[in-house]
């Protein structure tokens, strides 16, 4: 059976499906949360950049496996493939490629701004979501892969979060666990995938599709094994995987690579990381480390960050032949936004401090005055526009969330004062005029 | 004579025309001046919003006029017609139909974001360029005009613009004009379109293309000789028109109107404006108030910032009959910064403050508490990853505008000092190693 559902369009606009608008409530808490985040990032040496919403189409094509099919894509005006950011890790690939011979080597930047997929929207999902990425470009140093954990992770510290833990990897590890118990290296690809639904569908659905995928149970058993030896630091790890990693040059890297992001990561100050062999990540183009973070009290919630170190992507995205060495993390902002609010650790503040009372359209003069003064005292202040009921102006000042309000009526221009009321606590009180800005500053 | 030009594509990806990246230097800028700019706007009690980047194309079309054709827009993967964001405005008018029962009366928001326009790049347009926007809707108080003025100039005025002069109009004064002197009233907004051509073709080819638009060569003059009638202030100004004002009702409200917006900007300390009767400005929805500023050091740049009343706009979006009165101002980012730098007013300031040298491979640890000692005492810090030459060392420190270097070698190890130097001076200093958080926090 196949129907024809006519949705009547009204006539009133609508938002996209997927995509969201942030009212004053919403945007000012999202304000302070990046700006946060970008101070985060900028003591740990990252810094600023921006690149633009549209690229080429080819830019972005074939550097994202099977989800591609998500990218927003047109022609222009102008006959070119083009398509929306998709994510901020290839638009810095086409960056650092034009740009090299002037950036610092490492390069070390940051990026905070929307991207866009055609998600579906039925499981949650939105089409405009921001990231809050840091990246290090040119060095293969297990210090960048730190750097960018411990940077993510303070960030997340500043937000108010007390119980991050990071779960860390090096994809080099399983590569060199399937040559040891004898898969086709070109399975690692899909292994990886297989092995990124356990969070999802759960170990035993995956060992039964790795087995569909061309394994043997003897194979899928020995692989669970190994992936479920791990260790708290790299001295253990080590211990471990001694014998194989004499055998195996892919096992002896990554356990020697993972070994120097933790002991970089301790050097750090940072020490609540779980080495977790079975984590793969889902984009193809990660080369080592992989690493994401959770939440101890939100357990099911799933990651709010991850990355990973990505060696080849960049010069794919040149077309050129040199190899440049890259790691970033990234923060996805709206599922923290969730995570925060579940954890009631997210306060929607009011930009606004201040309403002066309009009460007598003769007094405009007295009022725009009064309010301009708190202005450039650097108060941020409100002036009713038109004399009305107190009431109205009180649901105003209420509607904007204002918490002081500046009272000056006939009484008040005659004695040279004036009444500040807190709408919270609704406790009333009186100052000289010229007292008035210090007053306020004095009670925001 | 037609040539197809063939440009060899290389393998090196490219950044679209009339695009831009913003590296690390020049975002930093960028973001100190939308900070100034967002705090400006907060203080006249302007709230931060949002809206997508992407709407449906029905939204936006028919708003804009003949620029329309400028919008980006596709099909998306569900099929729907949609286009990215050509103003602020036009999201807001949608935003605002949609959630008015929930919004503050007026309601006062202010958006920064980017907008896209398929501009001829050869005019050293971008097809990328930020907007600032203020906004009041709801209301047709002559103080939201003046206020949204007034918010903008603090702004243009934070950022250390000395001499902004504001030119003021109201359409209705030149819709007026064109009745008391007979031209047909569909001629007004053609009238409009060739009165915004003044400052780039001048007053003699605008007259002749009036007269080519069907004026006759007297109502030409006339309006001229009208629209020079000028004053600096309200009371002035209505001297001149009084006798007219009794005669047409249009003229009578532009001059009210524009009498209160002045005494309006006058009772906020706003005095640098000039009544300017020849100002039409370019967008067609404009149905009062029409605003913008020039730098009187830059005469021939053309405006930073403009706007005006758009009484009608939010019903035609809305598709409603009601009208909701509403007004605006927007600073063009990009061509303000041109402005700054003309005038040598922007700071292409680093975001980093120092770097810890590395020295000795053995001391990695040492370096790492120091570089998270500083990073957790809220400095700027980076550390060098490998042990490198001393040189090399310095010029990474140049390349990301690090002024402070801290060095620690055998000999700082063994007497429990670290040594700083000024990168810019040249002078170079020692610390016991527990005061070096201090010292370096003096020394920014």
């Amino acid at each position: 059976l196949c129907y024809n559902v006519v949705i009547m369009s009204s006539n009133s606009p609508q938002l996209l499906k997927g995509f969201r608008d942030f009212g004053p409530d919403k945007m000012s808490a999202r304000l302070v949360m990046l700006e946060k985040i970008r101070k985060s990032f900028e003591r740990f040496g990252f810094a600023p950049m921006e690149t633009p919403v549209l690229e080429y189409e080819k830019t972005l094509t074939g550097k994202y496996g099977a989800e591609e099919k998500l990218m927003y894509r047109f022609s222009d005006q102008g006959g070119r493939a083009v398509a929306m950011r998709y994510d901020l890790t290839v638009p810095l690939a086409r960056f650092y490629t034009t740009n090299k011979e002037t950036l610092p080597k490492p390069f070390k930047r940051y990026a905070i701004g929307p991207v866009w997929r055609a998600e579906n929207t039925q499981k949650g999902r939105f089409r405009e979501f921001y990231q809050c990425d840091v990246d290090v470009v040119g060095s293969s140093s297990a210090i960048a892969d730190a750097e960018s954990i411990a940077a993510i992770y303070a960030a997340l510290k500043d937000l108010g979060l007390q119980s991050v833990t990071i779960r860390i990897n090096n994809r080099k590890i399983i590569q060199g666990i399937l040559e040891v118990i004898g898969v086709d290296g070109k399975k690692t690809v899909s292994v990886l995938r297989f092995l990124d639904k356990i969070d999802k569908q759960g170990e035993g659905k995956v060992k039964k599709l790795l087995e569909q995928d061309g394994m043997s149970s003897g194979q899928v058993k020995d692989l669970f094994d190994y992936l479920q030896l791990s260790a708290s630091e790299s001295k253990g790890l080590q211990d471990n995987f001694s014998r194989l990693m004499l055998e195996n040059k892919n096992l002896a890297e990554g356990i020697g690579e993972l070994s120097d992001v933790l002991d970089a990561l301790y050097g750090m100050g940072v020490t609540t990381y779980t080495v977790d062999l079975k984590l793969a990540r889902g984009l193809d183009y990660y080369t080592g480390t992989v690493c994401e973070m959770v939440l101890s009290e939100l357990p099911n919630f799933g990651s709010i960050a991850g990355g990973g170190r990505y060696n080849n992507l960049i010069g794919t995205v040149s077309g050129g032949k040199e190899k440049i060495p890259a790691v970033g993390m990234s923060i996805g902002i709206d599922r923290l936004i969730v995570a925060l609010e579940d954890l009631d650790l997210i306060k929607y503040d009011s930009t606004q401090d201040v309403l002066v009372f309009n009460l007598d359209e003769d007094k405009l003069g007295t009022y725009l005055g009064i309010v301009t003064g708190l202005r450039r005292g650097g108060v941020n202040a409100d002036l009713y526009y038109k004399t009305d009921s107190i009431d109205k102006q009180f649901k105003y000042a209420d509607s904007k969330k204002i918490n002081l309000a500046v009272i000056i009526g006939e009484d008040e221009i005659k004695k040279g004062i004036v009444t500040i009321k807190n709408l919270a606590t609704r406790k009333q009180w009186s100052v000289k005029s010229n007292k008035l800005l210090e007053e306020i500053k004095k009670s925001l």
